[in-house]
């Protein structure tokens, strides 16, 4: 097979270089592609170059995303779908995303080299999968399942710009009303790096994701009373950041208080923002997460404990504003299985691992995709979300030859 | 005389007219003429217009200061000097600054107008006087009296322009390296809105200013570890945000200790400020201001024990960076003397109150000239740095015929 004559050392260096090509678009201490702006858009067009290359079919679909498809023998049986996204959070590092959607296009260019499969293999990078940006993400996986909400169009990022202008401004027209995921496909893989330091703690190499974690994303606003930071008393003051300081510890400790629960505060915007004006005004976003559903009830009530208990111990007011919630997802045994045979092959330990971060694989299962994720060991203590973000190309090259065998097996 | 015959409610109202002229200059939320920026420069422009038409003598000092002279009958004698700045915070009010520069080209006009005085009366507009836009005021007094730090030139704004770069873009060259107050003028009188409730709440119109308090500015970064919001548990973090928090509820609690002590930190800057990952960086700005030294020292000790313990609570570092420190300044008892005169002259109670804002004032007092400031009484609430800030007329129009009085007698 043409798989095996590539040697799996070269195929993977030949990955790294492309994740650097992509790495370096809009590169500051790190990369920077928010979702449906320039650096993204860059990348779309690299990689569906790219796509094109090894003979695959590149659609852009309703909602933007890059979809490359290796026809099978078999056109009108369900698809194979294998990808991730190609956008990142501000100063980000290489591989979150990107390794999903070049591992796919690999194993795709693979396959068709060795003479193709049954079922059609797409290759997809969903738009939009991160949420900093206008403060709700995974937009591309949302839109295919119809999944977009009401509001959708009318969200911010922080130059204003509003999501729906952003679309518009990348050619896509108007936002779609409704899902295309029809007929569905027969199932979806993500390869993805874990982000965290427990697969290289374990010595494994490979993970195959059990369940990805619920998580909530909370904006909270405290509303004070601006002033002189030298007339004003303190027992007269509402300090917004006085408010927002009691809230982040409070949410911080209930986090701690239940199982496997984390709270992150990681936007904060203070208005004026002047060193010697009383602030009026504190914007932060609280995202939470959880593994099981009751954990992230729990969470979600914390936050507006948390704020309600803030405003009131410091004179000022709160607004608590749910921006997205999405439930615990289980991976599907179809495709979990594939990966662990697949991973097996090639005489690694498929350690099963359950997903903190968020994914589109997570949208994909919700909507009854049959959905599995493989995950590859972080390096560098598995720090993610930073320029320092690290996977070895050992990890790499066994993460391009598990997820070819598993969609190998996928698509007979 | 020629300053009866105008009836004061019109002159006052002619400079709230002025004041709202100066107002609409990059008006935004409030107004927006941080110093050394092109807002304070066009009102440098217009006032030095209105000097003109005055019948003073303009002059730009070394440090882009605007002085209006009226050449005194005996020129050789030292001037009097009155005025304040015409720079503001961001989203600032009418009335900060401005007043002060324009009452007292109101009171040179008048005393022009019946004939002139012995001594010389300049007024003046000093620059960047507010701290937010380098994280450091007061800077042309402070030139004019040779207290200029090694460092100004560096300082940076938030757009990354240097201290020395906003100068020199101006026309006016290199900073000054020594002050030129040489010979000193006779004495200074700043009229200045209180920006407090306090003249309003003892149903007082004017106060006398007694002494200015102690203030420091000090720069707070806490160092901690990014990573991915959803992969890192709770008890692995070193979450920068996390010890922002603590420390911000530590130092308002220990300034709710010190009597009369005030602490703000109005400024809080979060990387990489995305809401799915774990901040890396946490720079705040501290502002503390207490009316005696041993308080002052008391809480700028309180800054540097918060910030530490903050951090160790944390897993975080933190550097604790002093950027400014003016000890309380009593005010001279001649020109305050001449102030209460000329408040009873007017009929009104010349309540003493101490100043908790800090003024030019305060750098020319502790330079040796002898400094009086005359407050005049902040309605809506006390509520200053914000565009609520307000005065009513029949304030102003007392403002104007008391810093007149003071100053045609100090001019004798």
């Amino acid at each position: 097979m043409v798989a095996e004559a590539v040697a799996p050392p070269a195929r993977a260096d030949a990955v790294v270089a492309r994740l650097m090509e992509l790495f370096a678009i809009d590169h500051a201490a790190g990369t920077n592609r928010p979702g449906l702006g320039a650096g993204e858009q860059r990348a779309h067009e690299i990689v569906a170059g790219w796509m094109r290359e090894a003979g695959l079919e590149v659609e852009v679909d309703r909602a933007g995303n890059l979809i490359g498809r290796l026809r099978g023998a078999v056109p009108s049986l369900p698809e194979v779908w294998s990808g991730s996204h190609l956008d990142t959070p501000p100063d980000g590092g290489a591989f979150d995303g990107a390794l999903g959607v070049l591992a796919a296009l690999e194993a795709a260019a693979a396959i068709r080299a060795s003479g193709g499969a049954r079922r059609t293999i797409a290759v997809v990078a969903f738009r939009l999968e991160e949420g900093p940006r206008f403060g709700r993400g995974v937009f591309g996986s949302r839109a295919y399942v119809g999944q977009l909400e009401p509001d959708e169009g009318e969200l911010r990022d922080p130059d204003g710009t509003t999501l729906a202008e952003a679309f518009a401004e990348l050619g896509l027209g108007t936002l779609p009303d409704r899902g295309w995921a029809d007929p569905p496909p027969a199932c979806f893989v993500e390869a993805h790096i874990e982000q965290g330091p427990s697969l290289a703690a374990q010595g494994a190499t490979l993970g195959v994701v059990t369940s990805i974690a619920g998580m909530a994303g909370i904006e909270v606003v405290f509303h004070g009373r601006r002033g002189h930071a030298g007339t004003v008393p303190m027992h007269l003051r509402a300090d917004a950041v006085a408010a927002a300081a009691r809230f982040v510890t409070a949410l911080h400790a209930a986090a701690r208080d239940i199982a496997d629960a984390v709270a992150t505060v990681g936007s904060v915007d203070v208005e004026p923002g002047a060193s010697n004006t009383i602030p009026g005004r504190a914007r932060l976003f609280a995202d939470v997460r959880a593994p099981d559903g009751a954990g992230l009830a729990a969470l979600v009530e914390a936050v507006a404990a948390a704020a309600r208990a803030a405003a009131a111990d410091t004179g000022c007011t709160v607004e608590v504003l749910p921006r997205w919630r999405y439930e615990p997802e289980p991976m599907h045994e179809l495709p979990a299985a594939a990966l662990r045979r697949a991973v097996g092959a090639i005489g690694l330990d498929p350690v099963p691992i359950a997903s903190g971060a968020g994914h589109d694989a997570a949208i994909l299962a919700a909507a009854g995709i049959p959905t599995g994720m493989l995950f590859v060991r972080s390096d560098a203590g598995g720090v993610s979300h930073a320029p320092e973000e690290s996977t070895g190309t050992d990890a790499v090259a066994a993460c391009l030859a598990a997820l070819e065998g598993a969609l190998r097996e996928l698509a007979a």
